[in-house]
């Protein structure tokens, strides 16, 4: 019963996804219900993790973890656009019509959702398989965990979404 | 407890892509779902506005959104395809092969969501970005909010999608 | 009451897409899901439908079927990725680092899905819109069923994604 009546005030959320517009969603969806006095976690899952990457190369064994380091760029400002990209163009027009309707931009939503509180999660299965380590990740990331600690999370949570 | 009961008939969608295949997977099970009695929201956000989109083009302030209201085109009849958009022959291609098999198009699917009470909310933080005014959107959106009131919608509902 | 304890050990996962890398978040979570006691069930939808599919052209009725059933090929080790698909040297490299990681591949994940409990559920409006037959599907699938069905399912569920 007591449980029930918690669920409604937790959300969870996964961000599968590496582009800026998906991350944006998330994290404004994260801090709008920290503002409301919700526990949320969003837990960083494959391409989703490049959103909570520092900017530099990562370097895992073996050449196919290096190409993939280099090709696959993280860090919140260089996150593509799910669509009209336009080879980079997309987000930086999408960050300047944001700026200009006063939307804070993504790495300030970061800076936000670690002061109230959101819980950032980092998928270990993701990080081994793209050759990953825990220094390649912004320190705002407090945890690292797998399939299963996210349903533990995802069964108490009314709101659960894949992003 | 009522309340508990309650959440089992109502669902809420966030339709965030903007492309035909999924705006019709959310008004199927929106439809869908209003046929069994359930109070449904979809939360129309980035993208996903194009499907509620009058076919014209939009112009917020700047070139920049001018420009994206020129590529960006909305309307139910333009979306693309998520895969398979071969330059637009896709979509046709799929209305086509819907047609036959007796699925509703999109702009059908609004019609009925409307006749059902399916609740149709703008996300104002998107069209705000994307230089979209309530003027540019088809008259079956009656609602427009951000974050906040879709997250007070979501705490009540059994099944919440992100799309 | 009881009820609301139950939706605790239920999730139900709409697959909509048709990469690899989705399908496998889809199964990794429905696996883990099921080792630790919960209900599951995958409902294919659309372009999902292909990671349940035997790697065979599949021909419905006119040739738009018949080209789509060409393109759009099938099969758990045909998928691309949503991201550096590379012209199919992406999902390639992903199973390379995915074994070396000691990831459990798509085929094998899909087996073991099976052999734990895990409900596959394939759209049977999706069949018909593309012009797949059961005898396209792989022999793991033992249930066809549409949007009502799901939405039974994910009403009684406490997890409900949509991937």
């Amino acid at each position: 019963m007591a449980d029930s009546a918690d669920s409604r005030d937790r959300m969870t959320l996964i961000l599968f996804s590496g582009e800026m517009d998906k991350a944006m969603a998330a994290f404004t969806l994260a801090n709008t219900a920290a503002s409301m006095g919700k526990r949320v976690t969003i837990f960083f899952t494959f391409w989703g993790i490049n959103a909570i990457r520092k900017d530099m190369p990562t370097a895992g064994r073996g050449w196919m973890r290096w190409m993939l380091g280099r090709m696959n760029r993280g860090g919140s400002r260089n996150l593509p656009l799910s669509r009209f990209n336009m080879l980079g163009l997309g987000p930086w027009m999408m960050s300047k019509l944001m700026r200009e309707s006063r939307v804070t931009p993504l790495e300030e939503s970061i800076q936000t959702a670690k002061e109230m509180g959101v819980h950032l999660v980092a998928c270990t299965m993701s990080m081994g398989v793209m050759g990953i380590a825990k220094e390649h990740l912004i320190p705002e990331v407090e945890d690292f965990a797998g399939a299963a600690a996210y349903l533990g999370d995802a069964s108490q949570s009314g709101i659960n979404l894949f992003i």
